[in-house]
């Protein structure tokens, strides 16, 4: 039987989702859990291998066992044996086809940014931090120029594994919450996937053209550069939420992984 | 000169406010970061002490001192000394007749709490948990009952080191965010001053009364009784937030700590 799973987590105190010879990761605590629930190794697959630093607001995973339980029993058994900052949110079985990475139609990352002359504290390692104001129409105009399919080379950590650099970036939407000097913003990302520090390497960019360092059209020279020299350092990590993958709703996963229902799981309390 | 300074803190690595022979308290690391700044020792009064695992949104302090800085570098100078999760927001030089616990008006406190049938993880720590759904009106109608100017010994831990357990309770204002099994909950509290324990011991109660385990009327029951035995257990620190005292103008403090000003500090970022 194949199972899928929705996990949420918060990526502070671990070094990314995948799997480490340290045994810090996400994936390394999860099939911990699975395992001292079910009493047998179970390996896993996930939908979008996140950085160190960085968290998950819907992560999904799928597996096979022989193991059978009801979905509610894994998620509570499951959950007994994880770190509080990790946790089972569902458990749906799946026909055998379904595989969490290869059927994601799309992915959805959010980033969350303090406009403060003050570093973040309350939320720190929770938000990342310009203590400069940011221009939300430069912003916009720059990442009006991102969306469309095309090849990401610049925004691509050498470490990337993805076959393609070409990826079909659907929406960035950039929010301002909040008046004056201090403010926040929220900048929503989607597309079919995304490239190894993709996300923070376009936050980057962005943040400079935010800040009047470079104009709006700057981030197209450094897209068709196609090359990691051009662009921004790699934002901080601290800030950024996968908010998980879409599937056709045939799989029949939860609204909030599922295409058609296409509102985002994120409800502003991360 | 006296100086007054807004300060911000996540409580989940101290054991609250108040200064300790442990030195993990936030008031020590506070002191440290001042001593290191201004090289000597500076002793400070809080307008607000939290309990260990409670946040600060907006906690206000005050100190003399006969160093000579502007306000901006007493902020950056202090801050650089301080760990991740503390922060100073504000510094404002005030009176000499400015005293941050006296001179307050109000005290306002929000405790966020999560309702799902999963516990927190992402949020671990910084939310309240319950698994049972909520049922609001009558939280509400029970909330209604308490506000007014009453003898809160019912409330009142132990340790308590109030003068008078009678407090002006001005304003409990309940709000569900979203639909369905899952949501959340924000619970804001006003009064004048609050006892030692006293949202935490409200909220075991209303909580209590969500699940229709009490009728709203019980509460009533509990605050005449004037003894801690008859009330609900103490809740989770973890969702409770310190939003902030409140000050006449003639002050010269920032908006957020202003009574004619009258907004809550709190952007949901928390």
């Amino acid at each position: 039987m194949r199972l899928a799973l929705g996990i949420r987590y918060n990526g502070q105190g671990y070094q990314g989702w995948q799997s480490q010879l340290s045994g810090q990761t996400v994936q390394d605590k999860l099939e911990k859990a699975l395992a001292d629930f079910a009493r047998k190794r179970i390996g896993t697959l996930c939908a979008g291998r996140t950085d160190a630093g960085v968290h998950g607001i819907l992560q999904v995973i799928h597996f096979d066992t022989d193991i059978e339980r009801t979905p509610n029993s894994w998620v509570r058994g499951t959950n007994r044996f994880l770190p509080d900052d990790i946790a089972v949110q569902w458990a749906v079985p799946v026909p055998d086809e379904f595989h969490c990475r290869a059927q994601a139609l799309a992915r959805r990352y959010i980033y969350l940014l303090s406009q403060s002359p003050v570093r973040p504290s309350l939320e720190a390692g929770r938000v990342g931090w310009s203590m400069r104001a940011l221009d939300g129409d430069a912003m916009r105009a720059a990442a009006a120029l991102l969306v469309g399919e095309y090849d990401f080379s610049s925004f691509r950590a050498s470490a990337c594994q993805a076959k393609s650099p070409v990826k079909n970036l659907r929406r960035i939407e950039i929010t301002r919450i909040g008046e004056g000097e201090r403010c926040r913003w929220q900048f929503e990302f989607e597309a079919d996937a995304f490239l190894h520090h993709m996300i923070r390497n376009i936050m980057g960019c962005l943040v400079r053209i935010g800040h009047g360092d470079e104009r709006p059209e700057w981030i197209s020279e450094v897209l068709q550069a196609r090359s990691r020299v051009v662009a921004a350092p790699t934002f901080s990590p601290d800030g950024l939420y996968f908010l998980g993958p879409l599937y056709d709703a045939k799989w029949g996963l939860p609204a909030e992984a599922t295409m058609q229902s296409g509102r985002p799981a994120y409800d502003g309390w991360a």
